[in-house]
């Protein structure tokens, strides 16, 4: 059950996990919450992609804890690509949509000083930016795991 | 030679070498030829990450060149790593690019009904950072033929 650790169904890759739905969930709520973020393209695709990520994490935080607890081995070939494809998929998406919001926030906080940019709505867009490349990057560490581990089953 | 179609040393991994060098040519082109992309941070880093790729997709290309002429194998696990390695950074980076262009593009043809935006510029920046999208897509091929070759060596 451990020779690769932070692949499918080990404590690490729980871990991993629950990592990537906190921060997923965070940058949502910074995003969302109180803030009009509809009004722009980037930050509605970064809901958007968030809102993808927060249960695929979740479900697979879960299957992860049951293998854990349980001591089953969950891996089956098909089971796992379908897991590395969805996580590359989600990971690229996760990237553009951090990179987007960062970009779009730089732009407001350049442009007229800042006059379209209020410190307490752009420090909030700058957290959930944060929060979504933390995530990211806990995604991009669970695809490889488990793209490692993939040719050894 | 032939194994893996597309990875180091063969004329399918030539092929994307000198399509991500072109296309990565045309975007660094399209974006710094005649418009002031300087007074943008996301397009300034487009024309950084371009300046990157365009001189390593060279050389990866005069690579698979020259073991596609003269039929000698290039492959030591070694340099493949080093190549896997740099593919996979810069082509996160690329992906970063184009998301962080695209994003800011799209902002400035809301922003004001586009007066921030003279169509001759923006159709620029788009054709620049579609460029940017399709050698990120070729990149990430090469990256992924590679690793997939990583294991047999």
């Amino acid at each position: 059950m451990d020779e690769v650790p932070g692949s499918l169904g080990t404590s690490t890759s729980f871990s991993l996990r629950l990592g990537q739905t906190i921060f997923s969930a965070a940058s949502l709520l910074f995003m969302s919450l109180g803030v009009e973020f509809y009004s722009y393209t980037a930050f509605c695709y970064l809901v958007t992609i968030m809102g993808l990520v927060i249960p695929w994490s979740f479900t697979l935080a879960l299957v992860d804890g049951y293998a854990v607890l349980v001591k089953c081995s969950i891996r089956q070939p098909g089971i796992l690509l379908i897991i590395i494809v969805g996580d590359w998929v989600l990971s690229v998406l996760t990237l553009a949509a951090a990179c987007s919001t960062v970009s779009v926030v730089d732009f407001l906080l350049q442009c007229n000083n800042g006059a379209y940019c209020p410190p307490k709505f752009c420090s909030r867009y700058q957290i959930s930016a944060a929060m979504a490349f933390l995530s990211w990057l806990l995604s991009l560490a669970s695809a490889l795991f488990n793209l490692w581990l993939l040719p050894s089953l």
